[in-house]
């Protein structure tokens, strides 16, 4: 296929658009693969729509691959079965909801698993019919409440979805790690560079539930690695390195302190290397010898609130983000200052586990607090603490929880080395639904034994749209996008840098045996001045770039890589075969 | 590719479903090529899915070969490109509208001529970059009052819609009639009967708009044809043969006459014929010697109430489809009682050309009253007509008007011989727009001139998933559906319908052999009975069936036409490549 740049739609922009933030954004937009249409909607032009293509394609073999059938959903959806599941609800804003002539509600769908499940369960009753794996490859909605970044995140955008049904644990695992190993193979054929992050915390099943992270300074998640073993998770599934526990024999028995100056932990270790204790003959005090015990409230769906103390070491603060994933689904606030003037027994600033276990508070420590650790904390009265309060011996709490924060340099739960910190962008989430959805539409087929069996579920998806940005940001440099050629919207790119008729008749013969050659040609043909043709070319990004120019007096062009920037002659009678070559 | 039907996602149906209406509807749902999702939303199942992607190649490939640049638009749009355009306003309810969170209005589009007026707008600027024709395959979204016939008539339904760009009016044409012939070897290759009609009254510009029907008994649109000629057209669109004019020399002056019996063209035909008219002297008074006059108020977009009157042969009803397409876009009534005591010289019932226009009343009649014809009508006083008023001698009209009902037996204004009318399924329109939506927008380029030239725009539109329904409406019998072999979703159905271990292996060796020579493979393999799989290979409807059967022992498998029902017996050594050649 032969396309020429005279009259193919495309113009190329100088500058980058003025709200762009990101170099994927800037130069899909430059050079014309994408239009903005509207916050987070986009317009894909010829070029940006072949890269689609190829990344679908992709995709689309890796699924039917692994046996995947595909079908297709429509986009606009009825309220009801979001009402059986709650996401009616729970999606809030993000949801794009409407209603039709007749006043009925419907939504855009972001996500099937509703529709999916009802599908299944219409036609297959059987234990027979499984394992069944189904894809749709379709267009999804969300009201993003804030679309940045170009297509990274629109809110009409493209994913694939597939979903896994199955009648035991067993399918179930075999559908996940079938789709783990599918995701590495299309992220691989598409040059991605990614890590495969935990999402949930390992408390919630182990592997249940993966992200594929394409490595990026924009992306907007924060995951941790150790790069002596791979171990990568997503801030909120990190697990806590617990240290062994300690002897508590022969620890010296807790005392309390008058602490008048010493409010805060800074305040507090003060106080502490200035107190003589006999804990800290031999080294200093510092703010992980301190337990600070935070006070929420919490409530499960449908329940009351109740009190929640959280115990981490002094050293660090609760990060949200981890304690909203350890607490899901239930919500929290801090307590404030009317909280604590209902609970005289909670002395703010001074809260120490002994009040709380005596008064029935939920109690949840940091994984460091092993048994035999030693404490520096509150005493439950104004202006004192407690020190050589020690874990296992003094008190016991409820249990653990992963909500202190994550730091550059902790170990990694496996003990391989330190934990390091990057950004991502999410271009692929595996997740064992288990029996959520099935749970939710009643989805039982007959078993072997000839008894319902509930069906089983894992969903699984790929931001395909996304991928193009994904791809553009990873490979470009300064002058202008680089594909790597499966996804590439042409083969080759060759400009005719020569006015002579007899090297524009040239060309026109090396493109004609390219095509030949089963090769996606551009061939620019256009009257503008090399230089430009030049630009154009380094901004457009095809990987091969021929050039017929002044050496074709010479019987030679020129072969340059936009990856590596190498160029060299090559002579026009076998210059067709040796790109083809060069290609393969 | 081998499908094994033991792993493809199907369950077909033995009963009709209870909503169906049309034969598409039941059988697509029999046969699981679709399933409903709410009105007028349906999935594609997997077999389905393959009918509609081989459609959309068909499209794409001819789309492509006149030149076409596939680009792909969000289906999500913002208001006020439809705004500028008023069309957010006048797709009244047949538009989805809905808000983001932000508050701002949306639409599900529709159709995408403001965009891709837009688009161009932005990115071109001169008359070298013309001529264009940029086209889509994408999802649309029409609220239809009344979603019916399964796909035939979705809510969400996926189109090829394309847009040519021109600087002059040759270049829109040129467009024009290369979609047309586009549209010829897609229906051609999908099939489909069709027939293409005229889409506007030729007042509006001669081919300045066509459509595609798909014969059929259920089509929503009415047209009418010539059989000798292959004139067709919409009924809005007929035009009217007409007659030769007149010599007005020597006919007899017009005479009032009292008729207080003759309320009705019935009575006042009755009348005239016991009159002893000198007129009729040789033969009987039709309804269609009279000349009726219906009385209108009419009003431009914009402007004020104004009375017409149209005059129509006696023996015709006024068409309200005509008269809207004739008159649009003004909207117009009947007069009423109040009306009429309005303006005395209105004598309803008794309504004449003298009075309308001697009160200066717009006057548009019939294309068949041509100078020279003669007719009984009223004489604007109560119980009285005039006899033998002469057009061109008694009466001048302002113009005529396609405003009466088209009837079977009507002559073609080819001449070629009579109107026939028949029953279509709208498949294409093709449709010269001109400059609608590029003044809306100021569309202008620098013309060669160095002025600005105003773009003149086309609008192509092709139904590609209501096609699969087309198919299948037009392409079946009592046992199930009979798909072409350019869409049909498999090439051979090979039916193991031998239990024998050996027919078995055979028979999937016979598939990997069809697979190599690059046939598409759906493989029963099965443990249901051979009636049953027979069935099933009757409603699935691939046009080629093999049976490996009783004769394997003979040495033979069964090759069955699903069209013709031809079956016939094919040694097995010579099986694959002899099927290929008959796919061929």
């Amino acid at each position: 296929m032969i396309t020429r740049m005279s009259e193919l739609f495309l113009r190329t922009l100088r500058d980058d658009p003025a709200d762009a933030e990101v170099p994927s954004h800037k130069l899909l937009i430059r050079a014309g693969y994408v239009r903005p249409i509207g916050p987070g909607l986009y317009s894909w032009l010829p070029l940006g729509l072949r890269v689609l293509r190829k990344i679908e394609k992709i995709v689309r073999d890796e699924m039917t691959a692994i046996g995947g059938q595909e079908i297709l959903f429509p986009a606009l959806l009825p309220r009801a079965p979001y009402e059986t599941t709650n996401r009616w609800t729970e999606y809030g804003d993000n949801l794009f909801r409407l209603a039709d002539r007749r006043g009925n509600d419907y939504l855009l769908g972001p996500t099937h698993e509703e529709l999916f499940t009802m599908t299944v369960k219409g036609e297959y009753s059987s234990y027979k019919d499984f394992p069944l794996l189904l894809f749709q490859i379709q267009t999804k909605y969300r009201d993003e409440a804030r679309p940045r970044a170009g297509i990274l995140r629109g809110r009409e955008f493209i994913m694939k979805d597939s979903y896994s049904f199955d009648v035991d644990e067993d399918g179930l695992k075999s559908a996940y790690h079938a789709h783990r190993d599918a995701y590495q193979r299309i992220f691989g054929r598409l040059g991605v560079n990614y890590v495969i992050v935990s999402a949930v915390s390992g408390a919630m099943g182990g592997s249940a539930s993966e992200e594929f992270l394409a490595e990026s300074a924009v992306g907007e998640d924060t995951f941790v690695r150790c790069m002596q073993s791979g171990y990568a998770a997503n801030v909120e599934a990190v697990l806590t390195a617990v240290p062994p526990t300690i002897d508590i024999e022969g620890q010296p028995a807790a005392t309390v302190y008058d602490t008048p100056d010493a409010p805060t932990i800074a305040t507090l270790v003060d106080w502490a290397n200035s107190a003589g204790l006999p804990q800290f003959a031999d080294r200093e005090v510092v703010a992980a010898d301190t337990l600070k015990n935070v006070l929420l409230k919490v409530r499960e769906p449908g329940g009351d609130w109740e009190l929640l103390a959280i115990g981490v070491p002094g050293d660090r603060e609760v990060d949200d983000k981890r304690l909203g994933a350890a607490l899901e689904p239930a919500e929290y606030a801090l307590l404030d200052d009317a909280d604590f003037a209902k609970h005289p027994f909670l002395v703010k600033g001074y809260v120490g586990p002994k009040a709380l276990l005596a008064n029935g508070v939920r109690y949840l420590v940091d994984p460091r607090v092993v048994d035999g650790t030693s404490w520096i904390t509150g005493a439950d009265e104004p202006n004192k603490h407690v020190v050589g309060l020690v874990a296992g011996r003094d008190f016991t709490a409820d249990g653990t929880i992963e909500a202190a924060e994550v730091r550059d340099g902790d170990p990694s739960p496996d003990g391989a080395g330190p934990l390091v910190s990057a950004r991502g962008i999410e271009i692929g989430h595996i997740f064992q639904l288990g029996r959520k959805y099935t749970d939710a539409f009643s989805a039982d087929v007959l078993g072997e034994d000839g008894k319902p069996v509930r069906l089983t579920m894992g969903s699984y998806g790929i931001g395909v749209s996304r991928l193009v940005a994904v791809i553009a940001e990873q490979h470009h440099d300064e002058l202008g996008l680089r594909w790597p050629s499966t996804v590439s919207p042409f083969d080759v790119h060759l400009v005719i840098a020569n006015r002579d008729t007899e090297a524009r008749a040239g060309a026109l013969e090396l493109a004609a045996d390219l095509d030949v050659l089963g090769t996606e040609v551009l061939l620019d043909d256009r009257t503008a001045s090399p230089g430009v043709k030049f630009k154009d070319a380094e901004l457009l990004g095809v990987p091969w770039v021929v050039v017929v120019g002044r050496g074709w007096a010479d019987g030679v062009v020129e072969l340059r890589n936009r990856f590596s920037g190498d160029k060299r002659d090559v002579p026009v009678d076998s210059a067709a075969a040796e790109i083809a070559r060069a290609l393969a």
